[in-house]
């Protein structure tokens, strides 16, 4: 069994072609920016990661169903004028296709119930059909909480915002000062026991402190990766300086890192021994290596199936 | 000021007509029957009137938006096979339109915000642009339990079931022991003082035992209805030994009472001076008056706006 750190979007892509090797793939899911809106349950990675697997995501905008309606969404628009001043409620920053609701209805009345996330995940994966195990990183909650740089945004500067504010409301162009996971002190990793089981552990090319950072700052997970550092493996998610997606580069410089490969060799340095970049980066390779790392270097830019796999077969999936 | 109290359809469609005619009525309606679906607060009975009133309704179901779509529901049938057996989560049988649930989306988020039911029912008629008060019979849980009869259903024979189980789930074609309003002895009334300062109250043709009974089950209601019982109007839903919509005949011969206009004199006599029964019970007139009641007979069915109108004129919303 491979484990695979999953966030959104790249993670999705990177699982949809280890699972077409057939590679016997467990992806653990960060659920920090998991949200409620409407009194619905919504957790973008699970359901990015899974819609991705069963071939059902859209592929222009990388998340949510493929040939999807909005009819719900759009009837909220009548109660924008209606709304007091004073409420968030009912946003319409945060799409919701018709579809893609019956999968928060399910996810929300089972957690209502008092099923745990894990279970429910391994329902809804098996009524996509996905052949892979998908796992949310907890059954408690993690919230990721961003606090604004001063001057950054009117009326919100130096504020703490949830994430999904954050990313969609303010579509990651604001300047951050810092970021936290509410509830990771107390929260249980579901996975300790799949980080030693494992065969090899990748951790796919996700945003390394939003994605992949609340995994990590789950109770004794950095210990377990580090005791299997030798087997672990990271993707750069930054290609020549720049992130493929979403705000890993400039979080990581307004969080004071390099938004390299380098940037990303120190921060995994510790928990695992090899780290694959694009050949954009080749020229960096030897700085990844003196910081104690072996530099794979491969296409690591997911633009086709046969890309996918090939860079899933570098990193070990079959072996 | 006209107060009506109100349950589902009926109700709604004599509030239309006394709306189109321009009188002053806040409709008092019927919240026991409200219910939570999937985390969202669902409100059968304030949506249908509200819909109604703003002529957004579906004429041929009575509920629900004219015009809507059913993807969401749709998608949900995916989740069927993979809903353990123990689970009554992401039902199906209770069906919600994407623009329909808009509504729920916008109440279910207010709610939790802390706004009260009354408060964000004023809102979801300004948003539909109702031009009459739609006011809630309580701002707390009231919830309609009926308690099946032996040997009426399998496997649910003497269970005591939710009123959109007995309503929607067995299409009210199951025999019905009793009926409870849990909740009903500590739930406060919004509108005592509506019934103190209204010109005249209608009791809408509204099912007597389940939409006009929450509401008379609360604290102080009866005694403010008997403290203006010559103010009180109240219109048969009963029209020739049927209910025109929905189980009140069946219910009242399960419960023990007669399933004729005489029967709704008896439900009603104690709280209200006058009954507006249709001409088919035109020869059961003198035995209404015989419970004390001044009996007025008319056309009731509201088959057109006029017949509507002039039912809601001779019931005097005019005056």
């Amino acid at each position: 069994m491979i484990a695979v750190l999953a966030g959104g979007v790249g993670a999705a892509r990177f699982l949809r072609g280890a699972v077409r090797l057939d590679a016997p793939v467990t992806a653990i899911v960060n659920t920090a920016d998991d949200t409620v809106l409407h009194g619905l349950h919504i957790s973008p990675d699970l359901d990015t990661v899974t819609y991705t697997v069963a071939g059902a995501i859209d592929p222009e905008r990388g998340w949510g169903l493929a040939n999807e309606t909005w009819n719900a969404m759009e009837a909220l628009a009548r109660f924008e004028p209606v709304t007091p001043a004073n409420s968030s409620a009912a946003p319409r920053w945060f799409n919701l296709g018709d579809r893609d609701l019956a999968t928060h209805f399910y996810r929300t009345a089972r957690l209502r119930e008092g099923a745990t996330l894990s279970e429910v995940s391994t329902e809804i994966t098996q009524a996509w059909g996905v052949p892979c195990k998908i796992v949310p990183m907890s059954d408690d909650e993690v919230r990721t909480l961003v606090t604004l740089a001063e001057d950054c945004v009117a009326g919100k500067s130096g504020d703490e915002i949830s994430f999904q504010e954050y990313f969609v409301k303010y579509r990651h162009d604001v300047r951050v000062a810092s970021v936290r996971f509410a509830g990771s002190e107390s929260a249980k990793p579901t996975f300790l026991q799949i980080l030693r089981d494992a065969h090899k552990v990748i951790i796919a090319p996700s945003n390394p402190i939003v994605s992949i950072g609340p995994l990590r700052a789950l109770a004794g997970v950095n210990d377990a990766l580090a005791s299997r550092r030798n087997d672990v493996v990271a993707i750069s998610p930054i290609v020549g300086g720049k992130a493929l997606k979403g705000p890993a580069d400039r979080l990581m410089v307004e969080l004071g890192m390099e938004p390299t490969v380098v940037g990303i060799a120190r921060i995994y340095r510790d928990v695992c021994a090899t780290l694959v970049i694009d050949e954009q980066d080749a020229h960096l390779a030897d700085q990844v290596e003196e910081l104690g790392m072996t530099c794979v270097v491969t296409d690591t830019i997911m633009s086709s199936p046969e890309v996918t796999e090939r860079l899933a077969v570098t990193c070990g999936v079959l072996r």
